[in-house]
């Protein structure tokens, strides 16, 4: 495979501009399009002031943009994920020449970049799904990437990617993660963590605000105590800014925001792809509901006064908060390796969780301290691949479970909804019991529908006695 | 529409003899088949026995049986769902007549259901999906039918298919509710709020005796009672006999039982549809990641073993349990009925809930006391179309929502799993809530990714002050 020759990119929103700008500081050549002019020229100007247009050739369609660069050509597409990532396929497969790439950066559905990686590659092309996480401000100073495609085609396209990504003590936030879709599954499963993450810190600042009548600047600068700690984190330091910011003087920021939010992509992908596979990701499927359910603000509306529900106080502590909410974030990280690892078996991709828990480490939006212990435990091959019983999460988890127990109990007992801190509860209760109560669940099956199940000693009659 | 001349049914396994036998008790005339000749012959015995033989025509093979039916025909599928059903419409397609109508009643998947009724009647054929549940016993002596098709379809046939249904006071319980994957897809949310219902139930046992130490056959006769009251229900009739059954004398048969299921089909298939609409059936997803972890029991064991986990006893009544119960049930069929009512709208099927919970009352696996004022309560049609919302059940809930708030909270601090209890009162919490924690959630997703919210004051600043 011989290297790339030539750099495009298509697509100049928010984040392809930013990720373009860092390319062209990186000291790599770039040919950029989009589909409107005036973008184009936007970008140029700006690239200009940047200083960073000596290496830029910008072109105003992409039919122009494709002809005046040399093969082998790479194309990163960074346009809406679904149909106009298939359109724009569709448009540059007769403009390119055998050997040259294309590289789809946006939120991809790992289905999608696996089909898309059949038909490209069949026309003799190279395809690469990549994801890119971090936001625009990740995008232009140093996303964390994550590579899916043939081994030749990352070879190719190494150096610029390792060159744009963020650098975590010196090494880059990037990696050949496996074959087609897993660099875009494994971005999925990123976000997936990430509604998680974020939803447990809003169910953390309901209690503070609502159960124990704190303001959001007191919250606000709790969080910034905490991003010092072992919950040191991106969102964590984040939510302290944001808490504390003001819409006007005296007036929180949060206070001027509707509660809605919708959810879509990449949350809901993580929770059906999760599914699919028997891994039920519940702290994702909480976060992803609670988005959904936001977005009935006058369904909620009408529920407040029928019900007059009025949460009650909790007696609870800071540091009691801070345990649970350390204790759901290993939870919901345990639960998206989990799905990785699914799918690594599935999809046959020998996806490295270690490999991944590092190239997060810095650039991505759910970077956090507890990612370098997380590559450790992966590279220590916990039992059964579960987080949860490697050597150094099983004690953080049993000292920081208590206070997820008393949180979530004390929440629920007194109205504060914490679906997202309940789940991964549930989920570490289910995990540490050998006995469960499914054995019930399976009579009832076979009462009903003759399903029959396995005896625990092994017999070989396979229905209740019931059927005797 | 002229009316169906001769009835055939193919696919003689558990379900399709127990419901062919059904039709033939009802008088009608059937014509069977099945891929082998022995279950054939097997089925005529069983026929002849049960003196139901005289209106039977078996035949060997599918093309036999077709050619023998005179025109206009509808031929019942009871084949395992996917591939044979495909395969199955693919031979029968040449060898039938315009008019003739195929019939899968089978557990389809809505979305195959939707496709094979554009290509069957493409062909000038008619195509019904329809949905039974009652397990065998229903299938042989009236189960629930639900049916998507045309009305001319449903005209044709409503005269078998009310005859062999299982009748409420005497009115039938099957009806046409909506064209294509209607039926299939009401069927599908039955499957989900049993497995949500099994699951509370199985949670509540479990509370019982780990955490209350009452051995099965008590927790059974308690049961037993409930079955007497507001939770009045086939699955709290049956745990009530199953947890009384003894695997051999004085052992009870659920200790017998490997605590592992598997989740596939119906409860996945709700649980992405859900998601999909943005309608997130929480019961449902924690009943599907029960089975699923439950397979997971080597793990289990691990865990018990690493973590040494000994739930404490709880603090709790039998009649906090029955409404903590009765609570979470009603919102389980609350969430179902979001589902439905949203797919109503999303693919213009017109669903009529209150039909659906009458046509639910007998025959099916969740008939319940409950199922009556279900239908009720749609009938006055409730704010925002919610059931907990209906007058009705607005006080029923306000009173078994301090049980369920107590059981949840005691049990979650003792470390016994009620993900699905925990599930159905996150949803409560969250929908009797004007206002929640998703400002936070904008004000996070707007400072890292600029994605901007709107404002509680209708301004048109989109973003946060750190924009400013």
């Amino acid at each position: 495979m011989t290297d790339i020759a030539t750099l495009g990119l298509y697509g100049l929103g928010t984040m392809g501009s930013a990720l373009a700008l860092n390319i062209l500081e990186k000291g790599f050549g770039l040919h950029v399009s989009n589909r409107s002019d005036d973008v184009v020229d936007a970008f140029r100007d700006e690239a200009e002031q940047a200083g960073l247009a000596d290496a830029l050739s910008p072109h105003h369609d992409l039919e122009a943009m494709v002809r005046q660069m040399p093969a082998p050509r790479a194309i990163i597409l960074m346009v809406p994920a679904g149909g106009p990532v298939d359109a724009t396929i569709e448009r540059l497969m007769p403009l390119l020449d055998k050997g040259d790439t294309i590289i789809d950066a946006g939120n991809g559905d790992f289905n999608d970049t696996r089909r898309r990686t059949r038909s490209v590659e069949a026309a003799g092309l190279t395809y690469i799904g990549m994801g890119v996480s971090g936001g625009e401000e990740g995008a232009r100073n140093g996303p964390s990437i994550m590579v899916g495609g043939t081994t030749d085609a990352w070879t190719a396209i190494r150096p610029v990617i390792e060159a744009i990504s963020a650098k975590y003590e010196g090494q880059p936030c990037a990696a050949h993660l496996g074959p087609d879709g897993a660099g875009h599954f494994v971005k999925t499963v990123h976000n997936g963590i990430e509604y998680a993450d974020m939803q447990m810190i809003a169910e953390i600042y309901g209690l503070m605000r609502y159960g124990m009548d704190q303001p959001p600047g007191a919250i606000g600068r709790t969080f910034e105590t905490w991003d010092n700690g072992s919950l040191k984190s991106y969102l964590v330091e984040i939510t302290g800014k944001v808490l504390q910011a003001e819409d006007a003087p005296g007036v929180p920021a949060v206070d001027a925001i509707l509660d809605m939010a919708g959810q879509k992509g990449t949350g809901r992908w993580t929770v059906i792809e999760a599914v699919k596979m028997g891994q039920s990701a519940t702290t994702v499927e909480a976060a992803v509901a609670a988005r959904s359910w936001s977005a009935e603000k006058p369904l909620r509306e009408t529920g407040e006064a029928l019900f007059d529900s009025e949460p009650d106080p909790v007696n609870l502590t800071e540091a009691q908060m801070e345990q649970a909410l350390l204790a759901g974030r290993i939870i919901a990280y345990a639960q998206g390796f989990r799905i990785l690892l699914a799918a690594s078996e599935e999809f046959e991709w020998s996806l490295d969780p270690a490999r991944i828990a590092e190239i997060w480490r810095a650039g991505c939006i759910i970077r956090s301290a507890l990612l370098d212990d997380i590559a450790e435990a992966f590279r220590g091959a916990p039992p059964h691949d579960q987080l949860i019983f490697a050597p150094a999460f099983k004690p953080m988890l049993k000292d920081s479970l208590t206070a997820l127990r008393s949180v979530v109990a004390r929440a629920m007992e007194a109205g504060h909804p914490v679906p997202a801190l309940a789940a991964a509860l549930g989920f570490l209760d289910t995990m540490t019991r050998a006995r469960g109560t499914t054995d019930l669940i399976q009579a009832q099956r076979d009462f009903f529908g003759m399903h029959g199940f396995e005896r625990v000693d092994g017999g070989k009659d396979r229905h209740g006695p019931w059927w005797r």
